[in-house]
């Protein structure tokens, strides 16, 4: 066979034919790391059968219209062994082998060394591992509960990766729901990136967790193309999650590295890879055009019902994540609005979104790292997720955070009992890193409301947006500050107290926008007039407005219940920075380890209440 | 029984006395909580009749020397049990009654909503769901593989918690290390905070998640005293990690609470409270002295050997993760330093470590959060840890150092691989949050150091510090700066550059170090003499030099390998802000979404290379 003969593989092609494509997917797979200089090729020989058969006989797939609806996923959670994902991409004739050799992990282009979205065939980023494989749990659930269609999940997952806990927090779930539309396949090839892995071939120990998570196990050798394809067809049968527990040989088809230490991530020289090429028998061109999704009629997008916001009356104590719970039922009047919650419902008040609208509601119970990769996966199909924990414990899923906007993912994420403020619980419970964490998520939007009315808008608010938004609520009631008929655009702030007169700005959000408030008052007893900022978008941030209160007061006081770092403090520093300003500038902020106590204890023990803002305000306007 | 008799407790008692103990750990949990107005009774109503017996014939503890080195560790991974541990703290005598009953979860005390290290019989903070137990194995392992102790672990989970990843990395870990000093004993009471949890009393399947991950499993009736009994003699029998899946009722014994839905973190009010402490039999005043650690002579610590740090020679290319490995290597000539990896030592080079000192190196495979809980357990043995990953990949734990830093624990991390630096793997590998995240933790210390020589000195640096610290490496080799006498006192930086006509400052640290050196031979071949500053610690930060290039100079430009927020610049911003510093200010940072290319393309498309350096300092120069 040549490189010039083109032979066209289907469902109907025999195993002989099938092995010559996972060969094919060997040597392309060598090529291409050899000609970019880097990249995973025995991660990827090691899967090469597991995929060849997958793709020919399996995987009801549109190559050309990837967004059909009935169309299975792929989700490569190994995504180091992107060289195979691009060899079958090469297979599947979307791909040419000129732009298989020649753009590889180069600048500019989209076959990158891990696989992202930009590929058209790729939902969602990865190469942290132990993530894709509960992003497929997610689209799992998506497809069954919300799309209901008939496509199935297919996760191609690492034995390394089987030591992250998050894999177990997927399988559990999978399990949970008995999602019978997802299988996954590791690849247990024994070798990770620096020797054997913790369990190498032991598949038996593999199985037995797999089944106490409560999927089916399916034990093969993942080169024997029959043992695939049987075990790929018992898992597409309908009846449960399953795990294919394939055993196999990291490097195979090439005598110098298979099951040899020392070549994880690390192209072949030239001279090597001519051999290793020439061993599996040369370049060909086989083409896949595996089965088609089925033909399905999408079921009518159900009509937006009228979303009615809720309406607070001014002075009313209102608690921020009582609005949001309000603000989140209302939103599903929104047929694509989901929310998802860590346990903690009744704390974050998603449980409100459960009453009106239970079967867009899912309780991942406490495992926030799931739930981030639930929302992926049901934002993959197109929904807008909100999903939802205290905000410490946000903490728990930022690499999933991270890779999420990797993936350009769009969601919204609530983060509750912000600061000190929730008082007895102690430091364990007070999210004081959040923002910073937030904040530096690429393409984020963060937002921190003071009240009631600004919560539920921009509660609404994000689900206009795009890429992923926070939201920071705070446990305690304080006054309802704004009529319902005031906008809080997203980049926006609101000034509260305002005089031509005011020789100082107080800028606080949540709860220290009403000390800031208290502080004021304080200081216009003492002929001090001072602006009072709600500063509610953090990023994008209002810098026309702390620019304009820079330049017209001269001295502002920046006061957050966070740690001093990346929080509202160095927004206001940036933006000040970017605008050209330069007013006196006071930072209060929680430098201490706070303890347990009432909220005005530990604001005030935190020097965040009000008598430290006004002491603040008047230290910068000196004697 | 009145309140007035005190009995004591100890191995010998007979289970009717343990009985009362048990019902008195009620009362008093009962009493505490609604004393405080909070808390959470019923989650420990279920679990006193395993505290009590544990407590009484199984712990074996110095009450009044909790630092005796073989004194068996206790960790409430349910952390919100607190009124139990407490109430447990009250019956051993450390506590009095009246402490307990006005000074829980008050402001300035020591018996917090969750318990802390503030407490002396207290190890680890917990309140994070999740994570006691990883600690447990952290400590289980220090005492089997450093310490040579006889001590046991004990770990009280919830149920609740099982469903987090992190708690299988635990007891895959205790199962792999094959911990039989290790017991965890899970509380199924069935309820979570908003309803049954997700495997309520099917304790078949936790045996069966247990056994499958290589611990043994023991299921019993937990509030059958003589079961416990047993299983927890089965558990001490230095035969194998074991767990106890313990049924019990939430809120056992009182029988307005008692498995109902509803009650969950919630005093019952006064009225309540009278009639079950009626019902659990009224208050007692038992004491216990349970078992006491054996005498052990302890093992003479080994000398400190000399520590011979790396040298390197000017303008040599060294990675600054090369001569981390080499400088961690040489500082496990000090015996309390421990180096703990994540599958990527070759990486990190940590591995360096690993050839040096096998004994004390721990591979954690790709688990990153038991990576950190390892670290953690050693630390509160008294081990100086340094756990290693990719920057990119420790966001995985943040979490888990968020807690560490509430736990006071002094550890090191270092993070690897930053930035766009890294080249064609692509945006998943980059580090572009970490300085965020490690700034925003509560007492951390951050470096990032620009070559080989500042890399082994603050490598060795750390090993003295409190608290949390971290370096951050790059991934490529760059000329080597400085002289090995050269020193770098943490809150320092180094001016590369100066003269007395400096125009501008240039700021950098790691690569973009490099890039501003590059910049100003540009500027100077323009005639516009430029200082640069090698910023090599951020947190502390060298105000005082920064203020002063503010002052010299006029005009800023920091540059970093990092999203704009929470990292260099606004560090700078943040030190400029304190020292009333107003130069003109210009801040490049990583703000769109990298891909795969060269470090050259990759910095250059993210505007953090030397000509848009250069280009940035003419700007703010102006025409």
């Amino acid at each position: 066979m040549t490189a010039a003969q083109t032979t066209t593989l289907g469902p109907d092609s025999d195993l002989s034919q099938i092995f010559e494509l996972a060969q094919q997917l060997r040597v392309d797979s060598v090529r291409a790391s050899t000609a970019a200089g880097s990249g995973h090729p025995t991660s990827s020989l090691s899967a090469a059968d597991l995929m060849a058969v997958l793709m020919t006989r399996h995987l009801r797939y549109d190559w050309d219209a990837p967004d059909n609806p009935a169309g299975d996923h792929l989700v490569f959670s190994k995504g180091h062994a992107s060289p195979l994902l691009y060899a079958m991409f090469k297979a599947a004739g979307v791909v040419s082998d000129d732009t298989l050799m020649t753009t590889y992990r180069r600048f500019g282009h989209r076959l990158q060394g891990h696989p992202t979205p930009v590929l058209p065939w790729v939902d969602v980023a990865t190469g942290s591992l132990g993530q894709g494989i509960g992003y497929g749990v997610g689209i799992a659930l998506a497809g069954r509960e919300l799309d209901k269609q008939p496509y199935r999940v297919w996760v191609l997952c690492g034995d390394s990766e089987m030591a992250e806990g998050s894999v177990w927090e997927a399988l559990d779930k999978a399990g949970h729901y008995r999602l019978a539309n997802f299988t996954a396949v590791i690849d247990v090839n024994r070798l990770g990136q620096c020797g054997p892995t913790e369990l190498e071939w032991d598949t038996g120990t593999y199985a037995r967790r797999i089944e106490a998570f409560g999927c089916r196990a399916i034990v093969i050798d993942g080169h024997d193309l029959q043992a695939i394809d049987q075990a790929l067809t018992t898992a597409a049968d309908g009846q449960a999650p399953t795990v294919i527990v394939a055993r196999t040989v990291k490097g195979r088809g090439v005598a110098e590295v298979a099951d040899k230490e020392g070549w994880h991530g690390k192209a072949l020289p030239e001279d090597m890879a001519d051999r290793a090429v020439a061993e599996l028998g040369g370049v060909r061109n086989l083409h896949v055009r595996g089965p088609r999704p089925p033909a399905v009629t999408p079921a009518p997008i159900p009509a937006a019902g009228p979303i009615e916001l809720p309406r607070f009356a001014v002075g009313d104590k209102v608690a921020t994540r009582v609005a949001f719970g309000h603000a989140l039922a209302a939103l599903g009047a929104r047929p694509d609005v989901v929310a998802l919650d860590a346990e903690v419902g009744n704390s974050t008040h998603a449980q409100d979104f459960e009453k009106a609208h239970p079967e867009r509601y899912f309780q991942t119970y406490i495992a926030e790292q799931q739930m981030i990769a639930d929302a992926v996966g049901m934002a993959v199909r197109g929904y807008r997720p909100y999903a939802t924990t205290f905000a410490a414990f946000l903490t728990r899923a930022h690499d999933f955070i991270r890779m999420a906007a990797v993936s350009q993912i769009t969601m919204a994420l609530c983060g509750t009992h912000s600061g000190v403020e929730i008082g007895a619980d102690g430091p364990s419970q007070m999210g004081l890193e959040d923002l910073a964490m937030m904040r530096a998520v690429h393409g984020s939007t963060v937002l921190y409301p003071s009240d009631a009315t600004s919560a539920a808008a921009l509660t609404a608010a994000m689900a206009e947006l795009d890429g992923i938004s926070y939201l920071r609520t705070t446990r305690g009631s304080y006054p309802v500050l704004y009529d319902g008929d005031e906008t809080f655009p997203v980049g926006g702030s609101k000034t509260l107290r305002h005089s031509p007169h005011d020789r100082v700005t107080l800028i606080g959000a949540g709860v220290t926008l009403h000390e800031c408030l208290a502080a004021a008052e304080h200081l216009a007893a003492d002929d001090v007039p001072a602006r009072v900022i709600d500063l509610y978008s953090l990023k994008p941030v209002d810098a026309a407005a702390l620019a304009r209160a820079a330049q017209e007061t001269g001295a502002l006081v920046v006061v957050e219940d966070h740690h001093p770092e990346g929080g509202i403090g160095e927004a206001v520093l940036s933006a000040l920075a970017a605008t050209g300003s330069h007013p006196a500038f006071s930072h209060l902020a929680v430098t201490g380890l706070p303890g347990s106590g009432t909220t005005d204890e530990l604001l005030d023990a935190a020097g965040i209440s009000h008598p430290h803002i006004a002491r603040a305000a008047r230290a910068l306007l000196g004697p």
